[in-house]
Parts: structure tokens; sequence; C-alpha cells
């Protein structure tokens, strides 16, 4: 993990390590699939127009163009930063294809021109759920999407963290209910919260004339209730006091507890419902989603996203939508860095067949294929060398087995972790179930 | 596939089409790592430096920058073109890290900015292996890549398919022996007989000087020979007749021979000696291989490599690799426009859990679960609707079962297709086991 790499910002993993990505993403599309989710891919690239529509975002994007490019000839292209404006487009483009209600996965790399820091890639892998509706869309949906993404991450070897939610409806609510009209600005100032605080955040909001010091104060006060129940509904109406709930409030504070309700009972522990989460993104409409690695807090969200009313639509038919991302990269490499896991071995291979000598080439090859056909990754020396020096080869690798054919074309077997050798017929011997395939384990200390 | 895409050269699969595309991805890494391939990933950006040393490619790369970028701070990015290049330039990198001889597969998207056209994409997925040495390889890795390359091949739904196999040192040491200097200018002027001709190549190799008439006649005669057995060795030593065989072409005909012969031997009527086949890229010693898909060779060749002595190297410590490379875009393209075959339904869910009333949605999703638990594929209904609109939603997307809980919590599956419905336990029920996961099945005539 010390490795320097060439390129500031694009990491590059081992074979060991690439081998926990690999683990980490197939479990993904496991859990993904199990749920009904489907795959798709974008292409790497969309016009700069489509992505300069999201938002104020250029400093992030990195330009394609041909080298020898005719200038004017081609459309303006930059590499996709997320996976949700190519996946809008794509569902645009693809509407009279697709089936609505519409459930896809989406595993890709994505490009962002950020200076690197700890834990920011310029290239990283994002694993997106999306589930979106031609017209309309349940509510459910927003429940569904957690409790997939939740199971998504309780499968893999992160440990524990906790899923924070909030509703854009209530939170824009609470602050019509309290008189403030720009909700806009309010939702954008508590955004900050985490980053600047609640002095700064406050006198944001004064010195823009958003709010007043009173309204300040209580849209702080809702940013600060926190519960793993719905407990924070009653919370919310003793911070109202008298003043009438607007009906976005309403609205919001039902979505919000059905979200928490549900995931606490099909995924208990998973959820906190936390009022100070605003997503600055600004095509959020409703549920918004967060997730903090319990002990990893510095790492940020390991897992955000929410519901949207209008990110894709063509003319006037809409696609209502809602999805969570992980970023993907950024977890296996503290995985790697700080979760002390590594790969069992750094090859697929459980079983080296070793040469007796170069013309029994063949003859290894058969016997690797006839393990080969009961599924058993079989790696052949390519030439023949003293024992001792095959068996080092294996080792170095972390394969346990290595295969003998004696001059007599007996087979013998050795675990070359406890030395055991014992007679083996290619036709029917199998490893330990647990050697079959490299695992992800704890790694030995440094 | 009638569909057209916003970019051109850029193509997105549909759900649908993406199952066959994964199942070929997915097929591939199998068998891969069936043989000991370890999966790694390069970053999709190299340094045009990088990616110049190789060639004059300059007109087909996709230069990367950031919108924002001052000038001259950042190094000259551009995507790259295949993954040769910069696997090259991870085992250099990370030499330290690995260990030789290295079995590496690589599956990822590469960019090529060449004019679109029928087969030609601007984005497409490669498939590679290469074994990698340190200082040396054997030869028999030329072997051994074949062969898993011909078994990958067989275990996709394409067809029948022919590798056509060369070796460098064969056709230069030819060369010699019959007084040609130039061996290069020669390499490349036959390189160019399947589009041009033979008269052309002929008329080229004498106005460049490069050749005689009588040594361009005997250059075309050696490209003419094929065999798919080892009979093109005798052909060789008829062809050149009384002359002196260089040491080069004995060394490539010995070679060639082997890889004929082991092949024949491994993967029967999988290969075929094609000493007209050179590969243009320069960095090519040894064995060259290209492989022709048989009924579609307007298709080029599907899967092409061989064996470079030189590729990679750092300072004097030297990396012969041998290595061969799948266009996977272009075949998955064929298979679904011409090949007859898709998925047998359009998402993977097998089952799809119908709703009585919305309140019913927590008890449908335990259904779900206890039937996922069983590596079953569930999607549930996201809100109660006529239940002949539900069979339909799962019907649009081929979804074979429709669950259904009963008023009195009795459970039963429909097959939809058949319409048998039948009493259900969730805790046991299983699918019929070709319908767990969607299969490639011949398309239905449109």
């Amino acid at each position: 993990m010390a490795r320097t790499t060439s390129l500031s910002g694009f990491t590059e993993w081992l074979p060991e390590e690439r081998l926990v990505e690999l683990h980490v993403l197939d479990t993904l599309r496991e859990v993904f699939e199990r749920h009904g989710f489907a795959s798709i891919e974008s292409r790497a690239v969309e016009t700069i127009d489509t992505l300069l529509q999201k938002g104020e975002i250029d400093k992030e994007i990195y330009a394609v163009s041909r080298l020898q490019e005719e200038a004017g000839r081609d459309a303006r292209l930059a590499l996709h930063f997320d996976l949700t404006v190519p996946f809008a487009r794509y569902v645009v483009e693809n509407a009279g294809h697709l089936d609505f209600p519409f459930r896809r996965y989406q595993i890709q790399k994505v490009w962002r021109g950020e200076r690197p820091q700890d834990g920011r890639y310029r290239e990283f892998t994002q694993a997106d759920i999306d589930l979106v509706g031609d017209g309309a869309l349940p509510f459910r949906s927003d429940v569904e999407i957690g409790v997939v993404m939740a199971k998504a991450l309780e499968a893999l070897p992160i440990g524990d963290f906790m899923l924070r939610v909030n509703n854009r409806k209530l939170s824009e609510g609470f602050y019509r209910s309290i008189g403030v009209t720009d909700t806009t600005a309010v939702l954008r100032a508590i955004d900050k919260l985490e980053k600047i605080g609640a002095e700064k955040v406050s006198e944001e909001l004064v010195s823009s004339g958003a709010a007043t010091p009173e309204q300040a104060q209580q849209a702080l006060q809702l940013a600060a209730i926190r519960a793993t129940d719905t407990s924070f509904v009653p919370a919310v109406s003793a911070l109202l006091g008298e003043k009438q709930a607007d009906e976005l409030l309403e609205a919001g504070l039902a979505e919000l507890e059905e979200v928490v309700a549900e995931l606490n009972k099909r995924v208990p522990g998973r959820v906190t419902a936390d009022l100070s989460i605003a997503r600055g993104l600004d095509y959020y409409t409703g549920t918004v989603y967060e997730t903090v690695l319990l002990g990893h807090e510095s790492l940020g969200s390991i897992c955000s996203g929410g519901r949207y009313e209008s990110l894709a639509s063509k003319g006037r038919r809409s696609f209502p939508g809602v999805g969570l991302s992980i970023g993907v990269t950024r977890l296996v490499s503290r995985i790697l860095a700080e979760g002390g896991l590594s790969a069992s071995r750094k090859v697929p291979a459980a079983v080296f067949v070793a040469l007796r000598s170069d013309a029994d080439w063949g003859a290894a090859q058969d016997v690797a294929d006839a393990l080969r056909t009961r599924g058993i990754n079989v790696e052949v020396a390519l030439q023949a060398e003293k024992f001792g020096k095959q068996i080092r080869h294996a080792d170095r690798r972390g394969i346990p087995y290595v295969w003998f054919t004696e001059g007599d074309g007996a087979h013998e077997v050795k675990d070359i972790r406890s030395g055991d050798q014992t007679s083996a017929d290619p036709q029917s011997w199998v490893p330990a179930a647990q050697d079959l395939l490299p695992r992800i384990v704890e790694s030995a200390t440094d």
C-alpha cells in the first residue's frame, strides 16, 4: 500500500489487492441481482453540454478530444464524473426499449479532475443502484433502495456502518412552516454544517438575509435531531411548537417515518434519522441518504443518494427515480490499508502442477484438465526445475497444493502449508472446500 | 439492434443485450482463472509519451485534459487504445511486487478515435491474457496461451472458429535465406496481402527495392502455405529448394511445428498454420496469432496477439511475454445481430412477487427474502394493481414465475408460460434449474 503511483490520483491494484476489489464487486453484483436489479453500462464519455447541465462541476471534468481532430468537427466530449447523469441520459435515449419501473445497477469507473488527496481519486469505481419510473414511482421505492443497499453493505467485509437518512420535504417544509421563503439557501447552508460548524452557518444565513436569527436557530435545532427510531417525529413537532405545519413538512415526516420504520424492521440497527443531511446536489427532492463507516468517519460518506423527481425528462414525460451510489475504490483502499484484510493468495490457482521433465508438460496439462473439470483452478509449471524451486514458486503465490507425477505415473499432492503429501487421483481429488478459491482473510501483521 | 446511438462509435447495450455481454465476460473470466490467470486492471489513461513510443498511432488517440487545467501543469494524458501497452507499463512499474512468470487477464474498455464503421467502435471492450517472464520465458508459454484462448473461445456461444498461426522467425528467416536484407519491409508488405492482393504486394516489394521479382515471388509463395497439421514444414523446405536455411528459419519452423502439434492435440480442429499472418505491429518477435470466426470472415480477426521479447524493459532487465486479445464488443455485436442469440429474459429475477394490497409489501418482501436465501433472484411489486397487470409486468420482462399470497396466507406460484399454478412454500420452493438464471438462447425470429 505504500507504493507510489506514477500518476497522482490514479490507483492501480496489485493482483492480490485486485482480488479484494473483485470480491467486493462480485458481492455487490450478487446482492443487486438477487433483488432483481439488471446490469447496464453507459459509455465513458458524455457531451460537455450534458455534464454541465447538472451544475457547477466544470472544474472537475476531464475533456476528451482526438489528437488529430479537425476543429469543430466532433461534439465536445468529456469523461463522466458519476453514473447518475449518464444513466438519466440513457433512460431518456432508450425509453422506448425499457420496461418501467426499471431497476438497474451499474458498476463503472468515473473520473474527476480534483486535487488528489487522502481518499480522493481522479479515477475510481462507483457501484450504483437506481429504481426509475415512467411518470410516477411509488414512494415504497425509497424504502426498497435503502434495504437493498444496506444488505449489500452488510455482505461486504467492511464492519459496522450506519445509513443516515433525511427527507428534503421535511427540511424544506419545516423552513416554510417557520416563515423562511428561500428554503434552498437554508438547505445549502445546512449542508455545510459538518464542515464549518453551527456558528458560521448561522452567520451566513442571517447575513445573506435568508433567515432571521431566530429562524437560523430553529433550522440548526432541526439539523441537530437524530434518532434511530421514529421518535424524531414528536421531536420535530415539539420544535415547531405552536406554528402550523406546512403540508410539505407533513409529507416529509410521513415518508421519513416509513423509511426509518421499514429499514429498522428489515435491516435492524442500520439506520439513523439524521435531520442534518442535505446532500449538496440540487436534484434531490425527497429522501436523502448518506452512509458512515463506523470507526472510519474521516472517510466521509461511503454510499449516498436519494430521491429525484425530475433528473430525467423527455418532453413532458418525466422519469422520477431513487438511487444510491457506493464509492468502491475508497472503500477497497480503506479495507486494504486499515481494515487488515487481504486475499488468502495472489492468484486464482489452488493447485500448481510441477514438472519432472520438460517432456512431461503435456501429461501435466492432462492432470490439470482433469482437475479443472471439477472447478479447480490450476497452474502448470512452464519448465522442469528442482522440486524445491517449483514449491517455492507455488509458495510465493500462496498456492496451497503442489501436484507431482512420479516416474511410474503415480500421482501425489502436497499441502505445502502442512508439508503433508498423499497419493491422489486426478479424476477424483478435490482440495479442502476453503482452499478452492482465494478468500478474504485477516492479513498477517507486517 | 437497429437503435441509433447518440454518439457515433459508442455503443450502449440494452439490459437484455448486456446480459449476453455479461455471459461472454463471465465465461472468459472463468476459463482464464481456471488456468491460473490473475485479474488486473490498469488506469484508463496513459501519458501520451508512453502511447506514442509504440508506433504511428497518434491519429487514433483520445487526449484527455482537465477543463480548468493550468497550461503545462499536468502530464499530457490520453485514453489507452489497447491493454498491451498499459500492461507493459504496469509490469515495469510494479516489477518488485510481482511474481514471475506472471499470468494475468485484463478485461477493460479501450478507446480509439477511428472513423466509426461496421464493426469498428470508438469505445470497446477488450479481453486480454498475457504470460510474462523476468528475463526469459520458456517457449512453451506460446503453446499455453493459444490453448487457453482456444478453450475460452470454445466456451462462448460463437460457433466455429479457427486460430491462424505463424511465426515471425520463420518468415524473417526465410526471407534471409533467399537473400533479402530488409526483412521488415517484406513483412510489412505481406501484412497487406489480404487487403491489396498479391500483385500489388509484389509491385511494392520490387519498386521499393526491398526484393527482386524472384524474391517477391518466393515471399508470396511462402505466404500461400496453409496447413492444419505440421505438413507446412516440408512445404517450406521444398520452396527453399537448394538454398541454405538460415538458423532463424530453423528456429521458427521448430516453434511453429510445436504450436501446431500441441494445439491439434489439446484443442483439435482449432488451428491452422497460415504463413501469411504477419501482424502489423512491430513488437512481435515469434509466434503470431489471428482468429477467424467461420462464416463471419468479414469481421476480421476476433482474437490476435503473439510473442514479444522486449515490449517491456526496465534498464537492462527485460520482460518477454506472449499474449492474446479478444475484441469483445465486436463479437457481442455479431452474436446479437447475426448469431440469432439473445438472453432468455431481460432481468435477473426468476420470480415476481405480486401484491394483493400495498399493505402486504412487507410480507411480500419476507417471501422474497426466503426465496433469495436459496439463490433465487426475486423482484417484488412496488404497488398493488390488478393481477392481470402485475402478470403482464412480469411477462414483458420474461420473468417466468409470479408468486401470489392469498388472503388466508396460503402461497401459490404461477408459471406464466404454461399458466400452471400450484401451491408453494417460500421456505422450500425452487424454480426449474434452467429458469434460475437468464440463459443465452436462440432468439425468436423477428
